[in-house]
């Protein structure tokens, strides 16, 4: 791992924070976490290695942050800066940050090189890389995610996994008992990030992952499709959900910002889901459908 | 098991389900089912022993479900039929309404006399007796108080189950690994079903039942409280809760009809509670809550 790092912050607002993580592991950050614990802005905070041309980096995340506005979202205060981080610090910031950390009774998330003790039987580890976008395995999209799939798998489900990032929802799959899991991004580094991650995990050889956008080149049916991602991604998903969905199959969609609700059910129902379920953290919004008759 | 019953069918809205479902327990009835396929209305039904007084249980029935509107409940069409069933259709009754059901990937409901073999490792087996309100382990407000364990719950916490009902609740915390349990009803009918179906189970040594109205009477702090109730019941259990929580404590309240949310968030906010997660499941909320540093 490459200790001699820049930091790089963005101070926005709740509802931009993964179109931000997403701007800044595109820039090419080595890890994204959140520190959401004031009540107003999010800061959120990524790393680039010091040899990097922060410069031009930092022009385009400042543009690309910006420019949120035109998705509906709001940035502001839209602040980005940078500083270089000794080794000391850095090592500081990993320890206060990245623990392992309990999401439900049964799934925990532990990061790449700490020794985890299961306190309870039956406890199941996750194995991720904060070095690649750790920061979204404890952010509340991707905890509903995980609850929806413990509450919805019941074994041996072919997965289709959309928008993988870090492939921790495909590696939750898998440990829940799935079969085969197929897992798509259209970005390059999120595929390189989830195979890392994959393969630090135990017995995740059902796993597939490849460059895709969205479902548009997939052949085949899931039993279960899972998509964290923001609602206006997901909207145009819906329908090809829909196509590549077996009847009675599940779809769990999770990164919905709480205005866009309505929106996903409309467009759901449109598609002939049924809503089973739907979970609300803070401003996100999870929700459980599945494909009805037609 | 008497199989000689008479059946008691009341006509009702969603809203007014649970409402119905406990006047019918309290008039003595020796199981309640819910039919609820249909989009309108939904059929709560109950069975009573031959040699019951049906003509005055009806009686006071109808009153009930028809005052349900006091209580701000919508219980048309509010309409009570009886019928004898002949041991035949009963047993064909049962066949139909109770089998094991899956509500998480982990846990598993099966009726007492049903040999239920595990599909998947790991699978968790809560026996019920549906001769005694077998209904709720099925019911939206039940599943969700079970995934909010299931996400909650770490392992060795003293839980108090208000409300007990069936004791669902109380098994299933034992079962995810929970320490002391305390499970109270303030009908004594609950807490003989509760106590049965407690005995059911394996290793369910640590569950206490007794009788009480809401905490009244409790004495001592718990880890986490749990709750199955109409929001009208919920609301004067919160400064309760408050008080019996330790700092940290997490208190799943689920039973809430839609148009009852915001109230209990407003009084869960005035007693130091901080709102985790709200659940949806057609017009049912469920909340999972924290007792902030008040």
């Amino acid at each position: 791992m490459n200790l001699n790092l820049i930091e790089v912050k963005v101070m926005t607002k709740q509802e931009a924070v993964p179109a931000v993580s997403n701007i800044l592991m595109e820039a090419g950050a080595q890890g994204v976490q959140i520190d959401d614990h004031k009540l107003e802005d999010v800061a959120v905070i990524s790393y680039f290695p010091d040899d990097a041309d922060i410069k031009s980096i930092l022009l385009k995340i400042r543009a690309k942050v910006v420019n949120l506005t035109a998705y509906g979202l709001n940035p502001a205060p839209a602040k980005v800066t940078a500083r270089s981080l000794s080794d000391a610090k850095w090592a500081t910031t990993w320890e206060k940050y990245y623990h392992a950390e309990r999401v439900t009774r049964f799934l925990t998330i532990v990061p790449a090189w700490e020794d985890y003790e299961n306190k309870e039987t039956n406890q199941i580890i996750i194995k991720l890389n904060p070095g690649m976008a750790f920061g979204t395995g404890t952010h509340p999209t991707t905890k509903m995610a995980m609850q929806a799939l413990e509450t919805i798998l019941r074994g041996n489900e072919t997965v289709f996994d959309v928008g993988t990032g870090s492939g921790v929802l495909a590696v939750t799959s898998r440990k829940l008992g799935a079969g085969d899991i197929f897992a798509w991004d259209n970005d390059k580094n999120a595929v390189e990030s989830a195979k890392k991650n994959i393969a630090l995990n135990m017995g995740m050889q059902n796993i597939q992952v490849g460059i895709n956008s969205l479902l548009e080149e997939i052949i085949g049916t899931a039993d279960v499709i899972v998509a964290n991602m923001l609602a206006e991604v997901l909207l145009p998903l819906v329908p090809q959900a829909a196509d590549h969905l077996k009847k009675g199959g599940k779809f769990i969609t999770a990164g919905i910002y709480f205005d866009k609700l309505d929106d996903m059910i409309d467009e759901l129902n449109q598609h002939g889901f049924v809503i089973n379920q739907v979970m609300s953290v803070d401003n996100w919004r999870s929700i459980i459908a599945t494909k009805g008759e037609n």
